[in-house]
């Protein structure tokens, strides 16, 4: 299933995307898209109400907002061996996980704003992993893939000065306001039978700069819920950014097409959506 | 004013130092300490409360809990000039920013555990400063200390292979489970005229591991807010670790001290309380 979260900022109501690619209500059904991972009757409901056909329509095009609010965001560095390259950097001997803050997330239509200073910020399309069931200390016997809930789009938009210029730790260049769009929807892991063979984009004012496949993977879903479970509480809503392919502006000959107030962003990752974002100074 | 979240885990229930040193429920006053964010009349209901002489003394001697749930936790690295130079690194010339998780917060009493796999956990005591207002940008003409909402004691625990050794980033190392016990109280602003003024000390199994001063930061806390509001948002709740003083074991000359099952680590902030927490495997 498609699940998404409609209406206007702090006013969203949950929705199920239909057979026929239509949003309908879910509001007598769930409060909220993050139930699900409190609730375990919650997706079995939604799938029967669907089946059935009984719920209402979405009126109109509202607003589609960022479909979960995650407990934490683990963000996984030079990921795919293309973007460590383009970047100058190392191929990583293991993952590098750095965080942005929850409260970085908006919808996969707001508007996306550009820190006061910045002269680098940075897109990087991202296959974001939504935990289902709380994970410590994964072994060998266990099945990561089983505590995937599923998956959505991420935008991991960084300044690149604030990360590396400014004291090393890429923390300070990926927290700024609205620094991670997300969304459109929360698509159940059911429904994407290989997240390792998924094609992802990015076009900045029609120009394509990223494409990629989450094949080209250093570390892959499996591995990263694993061997995360070694250094943090994986819990159910909490989100992981598995790393961006190759053509950031950062790996661009010079001068660098680093995004400005107007421009915009489209990202897309096969069977899960698409996300366009207009840039605004903050 | 002093406030707590005191009673069993996941149970607390708020209450207010009265001016004998005992707790005073404030349960029909509040739902949380954190209700002091968002309820602006709430800190002078509890003042009013507390004068009045009319709040119930809390029964027996119930566990105090983590008295605040932050919604991020930033974190300064090498704050201090004495502990950048037992770790062997250079004085930072602006802040050095890294994040810890707030599932990673526990009470002030709570056992700290020891992740599966560590050889050097290790302690660190913080002046954890907590936001009032949203804060954005702040420039010359704002104050950041009116940010302040008060202080409370943060353990930044850290396990230095994890943070050093694994990918270079900091938060490996900082986000395990029960990793940062916070409290026992949520200081008031008020009651700390000058927080660039308090001894901070850890005791190991007894032995004065770190004794230092926030005099000594590098930046101090007013400078702190300002310059992280060019980076993030700053908002109402969240928590500021502020860097520790020299003492961690990582300090410390070979065979290093760091942590195991069994010691006990005894962490205070003058004015603001006393943490008593007992290591165990994770």
């Amino acid at each position: 299933m498609k699940l998404a979260m409609v209406g206007p900022a702090g006013q969203e109501l949950p929705a199920v995307l239909d057979a026929d690619g239509r949003l309908r209500d879910l509001s007598l059904v769930i409060g909220r898209v993050d139930q699900v991972f409190t609730d375990r009757g919650a997706l079995e409901r939604i799938a029967r109400e669907l089946a059935e056909g009984s719920l209402p329509a979405v009126e109109g095009s509202p607003r589609i907002g960022a479909p979960l609010r995650p407990g934490k965001i683990l963000c996984i560095g030079l990921n795919y061996g293309d973007h460590a390259a383009e970047t100058g950097a190392d191929i990583p001997t293991e993952p590098i996980l750095f965080m942005k803050a929850p409260d970085t997330v908006v919808g996969p239509t707001d508007d996306v704003l550009i820190p006061r200073g910045s002269r680098k910020t940075d897109w990087e399309v991202e296959l974001a992993v939504v935990i289902g069931r709380e994970a410590r200390y994964l072994g060998a016997d266990d099945d990561p893939m089983s505590y995937v809930a599923g998956y959505t789009v991420s935008n991991d938009v960084s300044e690149r000065a604030f990360q590396k210029e400014r004291g090393g730790q890429f923390d300070k260049g990926k927290n700024a306001e609205t620094f991670c769009p997300m969304g459109p929807y929360f698509v159940t892991a059911d429904e994407v039978p290989d997240p390792q063979n998924l094609r992802l984009t990015t076009d900045v004012n029609g120009v394509r700069r990223q494409d990629g496949t989450t094949a080209d993977m250093i570390f892959g879903v499996a591995e990263l819920v694993r061997y995360l479970s070694e250094f943090v509480v994986l819990r159910p809503g909490d989100v992981l950014n598995t790393g961006t392919p190759a053509g950031v502006a950062a790996g661009q000959p010079d001068p660098k097409p680093f995004l400005r107030p107007g421009d915009v962003m489209e990202l897309s990752i096969e069977g899960l959506g698409t996300q366009r974002s207009v840039l605004r100074q903050g």
